[in-house]
């Protein structure tokens, strides 16, 4: 550290040199590590669970909402579930090193294309402090070291959580910069590691969409980023009706206030009298409100008209808009022009129909006869997730470790020169 | 196109709308498209070598150095260099539409990650007229629509191409505004298409070293691009010394002006004396001026001394530096900490060492035993190549039709609701 460097600056160069240690550890030494977080994690739940207390009451008196309680409180039970995360990342195999293609080229040249990691990562977060161990877990496991800054809510549980990992960097040897914690939450501390393009390959920020919007306003380190989801269910007119039912229930209700829960509702006007009312008294059971384009709303009782402004809309919430459309096309084309490119569904009895919605839909998740709710690392069988991404360069969908990765081309010869 | 639109945002909204079309066109559409383009081409050669004349005429009388002035030159062999391109993709696979991973998860979700074009790419070049045909090429091939920035000195040959594919567009019914061109040469007219971020997808520059900087700090949209080439050869002390002089020299003298050229030699302690003045009397009888670290100054007569900042340097022309290392290690720690992480090779006669350079050097490229000079879409069997990424995101090293797309998620299911 020099005498005119910032300590967010010191430690993204820490980072920085940590991640050359990083990039060549083997897989054994990177699970050595990923036990002894767990190991001292444990001996310390005690403590993390005291500041996280301390964390919890001072929030609920500075009248947190109970939202955003929720998510900043960590229990016995919490613990117990990071742990266990820890567990699944260890048994996942290494992304590192696979060797992606092979060319053998006429003048005898062997080229490989292989993974390595990305270097050093930069985590943005807000109230929940899970993630000061679930996101270094996945970094460290695919040989990344991580700089952290969590929000100001958690800020004595996650100052307790990167300890954790400190002491356990130590147990094993490893560079105590291989994790970074900014012990500090003031705005400026974020703008500045948005600054720190020579030492951090990229940033993910996690949290609301104001944050993760200005951090893509104001990030000159490249950042792999989360937008909205305004997903569609689109139901075909030779859907078979009771499954296309159940299927738009479970994407708009089963958890309302994810990306991949359902905003928008497109019916095929051929079947549009005879599914709407059921769909919507369905819905309606559950406390959905139901907005509706003008030819709707004369199926759906208690609609309310939807605006324009609606189509484009995230809601989050018990809202779903409602639209016929005249064909397969017209779904299509609504959903690339209105749509966030998140998740996008078509229940359909056409296998045709089916496999022109997957090809036609410019969205990183488009599904046949499934729900929305199923864009999810786990339940794409990654094993992890470090988030998704509605992105199109690097990682579109839910990332896992492999997106944590990049590649190199490593070139077998025997004195080839160019010619 | 709205009153309050600039001619830039509403070419880029064309391309936009254009980019629907050849989402989801077939090969066979685009190839007929690529042979229209060949086509158009082949009829309006006069057309085109007139255009440039005039071109050329004009920067010559305008000071144009002879290096740009031969870039900017198109004769009849440069269009036969450019047809014959366009024959190659067309030979291509298509790139969009693969099966890159399939998962099935216990509840029958058939999962499949499937390469899609990316959308909307922007090019902003400079010199070389080829450019507006090749990169539409790749481009469309991959499926993507195109916003093409050229350089004003190739403004007239530019427009004339730009033309043929506009007719091979109208040839064979597909949107006109699938190849967008800005048919101005302000800088203002880069800035504004560096804010269309609601329109484009990507932009790649090709050119000087400041155009790709101004692009990297100004661009909302984001950006893939080429950076330095400080490219090391490092002779281990078990090299083939024959075979490490004719690397070495290949790497540093063929074509000493673009990026993967060697700009550094490194050599080992325990065969410097042997080897540095046999490769420093080669390198000399081609011009090549020596700049040394002090231990490698005692065995390189002629040699100059380095200074510091040498290490960090890409001159692209007949310059090298030298410089003493104590072991593989120490090549290694200069290479990853000095080096741009473009091109780096080790001569040696040791498989471990070998291997050890290829997983530890954190490069797009890494060779054992073969001059950097490689680096190439061609070279490595990509069968064309629309630049090289020294970025770690979405592409590294050199970029060919697959790096013109990305991937979307396309779920089969039955039925499956989450729980």
């Amino acid at each position: 550290m020099t005498m005119s460097e910032s300590p967010v600056e010191s430690k993204a160069r820490a980072v920085r040199e940590a991640s050359g240690v990083l990039y060549d550890s083997s897989t054994a030494a990177k699970n050595r590590l990923l036990r002894a977080i767990m190991s001292r994690l444990r001996s310390r739940t005690p403590a993390v669970l005291a500041a996280n207390r301390d964390d919890v009451e001072h929030a609920r008196r500075g009248g947190l909402s109970s939202v955003l309680l929720d998510r900043l409180k960590l229990d016995e039970e919490g613990i117990r579930r990071i742990l266990r995360g820890v567990r699944d990342v260890i048994a996942l195999p290494d992304p590192v090193g696979r060797i992606l293609e092979t060319v053998r080229r006429p003048n005898g040249l062997k080229i490989e294309k292989m993974s390595v990691p990305l270097g050093a990562v930069g985590i943005i977060y807000e109230a929940r402090p899970n993630v000061t161990i679930d996101a270094p877990v996945l970094c460290l496991k695919s040989g990344n070291a991580v700089l952290l800054r969590g929000g100001s809510e958690a800020l004595n549980t996650n100052r307790v959580l990167a300890g954790t990992i400190r002491a356990a960097l130590e147990d094993v040897g490893l560079p105590p910069g291989s994790v970074g914690f900014i012990d500090s939450t003031d705005r400026e501390s974020v703008a500045e590691m948005l600054r720190q393009r020579e030492f951090l390959d990229v940033i993910i920020p996690r949290g609301s969409s104001q944050l993760i919007g200005w951090v893509r306003e104001n990030s000159a380190v490249p950042v792999i980023a989360h937008g909205e989801g305004n997903c569609h269910v689109y139901v075909d007119s030779s859907a078979n009706l009771r499954r296309a039912e159940e299927i738009v229930y479970n994407a708009k209700v089963q958890r309302p206030s994810v990306c991949n829960a359902a905003e928008k509702l497109l019916v095929h006007e051929k079947i549009a009298k005879k599914f709407l009312p059921l769909v919507a008294a369905k819905l309606r059971s559950a406390g959905v409100e139901l907005r509706c384009d003008p030819r709707a709303l004369a199926f759906v009782p208690g609609g309310t008209p939807a605006a324009e402004s609606d189509w484009r809309r995230e809601y989050l919430d018990l809202i779903i808009a409602i639209k016929i459309v005249r064909d397969l096309r017209d779904a299509i084309d609504h959903i690339n022009r209105y749509g966030s490119h998140h998740s996008d569904a078509i229940v359909t009895g056409s296998r045709a129909n089916g496999e022109r919605f997957l090809r036609s839909v410019d969205s990183a998740a488009v599904y046949v006869n499934a729900s929305t709710r199923f864009t999810d690392g786990f339940e794409f069988g990654l094993g992890a997730e470090i988030g998704i991404s509605t992105q199109k360069l690097h990682a579109r969908g839910p990332m896992g470790l492999a997106e944590l990765t990049t590649s190199k081309f490593i070139v077998h010869g025997t004195g080839q020169i160019r010619h």
